[in-house]
């Protein structure tokens, strides 16, 4: 069974004590069937244990609003609600400096769509830049299974041109704006190198 | 109805479009009630606003088991647990600075218990430190109303003590450990004040 945000996107499940977890150790080294999030999750894991950096996932933003205590067992949320997100999913620290960014994929071929971002987190991109962070999206042509890494500076004014009718960014474009990354084993987007560059000029 | 973890703090809904928020803005000037949560949210809504720092709150952590997809309606999640937290429930960029810090606060007088805080959380400060990030506690004794602003290098070793039995750290240690932070009124807790001495040394 498949879960979708109001927004049709997907949710994946991490499992509960590994039981509903349906991607096995051994089945993860192929990319078949592997999301972005849980590239980028892996990633983010290796950062960790490698002492690379810390960014984390931000959890799903649910309004609670009935929790039941079973005896002798956790407490169970049994009505909660999909909230939009108000920041970008992923921040951290790396080298000193701090990380935020979003992660979208598409089917499209031949451009990525704009309305897979979120008001709120266009907002909260400009923000961070403007407090002197380092802000950028992961894009990823899931078809091609090719992923850009764009600054938030560069990708930033597609969107004020969404209100004279702009939908999406040729992926022609996405190419001369953005880099691509390489994908590798382990890590599987090696997203950190990238930055490298650009922190060394700050 | 108070909802708690199973750790036993207490949940504090924000309210699903505005219905079962039952602070009203005009009874929020007083602090009758208000948690340390509460008061936090409110100074980084401040500091956003006044284009000083963005700061934000982490999503509580659920593992979602089951969602509902009501006709003409929003979805709903019907099964969902709460996870420990892997991370501290505050971060975000100040003065190009990744800021990371956790809350807490105790009825206690006398004594602050370490309990409070999970394994994840003091790896997570610890990490912070090591990668250049500024890591901090809040810290409040609810009857007297005091917060202390506590760098994480100075109270992660009392965690290293627990294992020989230390239990909490004495309020008085934590008075010379740590820095009041005067409570205004807008905002409330004016924790970037006191980093603000910390980012000019480093």
């Amino acid at each position: 069974m498949t879960f979708r945000y109001p927004n049709g996107k997907k949710y994946v499940p991490k499992g509960i004590l590994g039981k509903t977890n349906s991607v096995k150790k051994d089945e993860r080294f192929s990319n078949r069937g592997m999301t972005l999030e849980e590239d980028i999750n892996e990633t983010n894991e290796y950062y960790l244990t490698h002492k690379i950096a810390v960014i984390h996932k931000k959890p799903t933003p649910l309004q609670i609003v009935n929790v039941h205590y079973p005896k002798r067992s956790a407490a169970v949320v049994t009505e909660a609600y999909f909230k939009k997100p108000s920041t970008t999913d992923y921040n951290g620290v790396y080298k000193g400096k701090y990380i935020d960014f979003e992660a979208k994929e598409t089917k499209n071929k031949t451009s990525f769509p704009l309305k897979n971002f979120h008001d709120h987190q266009i907002t909260h991109m400009k923000r961070v830049i403007d407090h002197g962070g380092v802000a950028f999206t992961l894009l990823r042509f899931t078809i091609f299974d090719e992923v850009f890494l764009v600054y938030a500076e560069d990708i930033l004014p597609y969107f004020n041109e969404q209100k004279s009718g702009r939908k999406s960014i040729p992926k022609k474009e996405i190419e001369q704006l953005g880099t691509r990354i390489p994908l590798g084993f382990h890590p599987r987007i090696d997203y950190l190198k990238i930055i490298d560059k650009m922190i060394e000029n700050m």
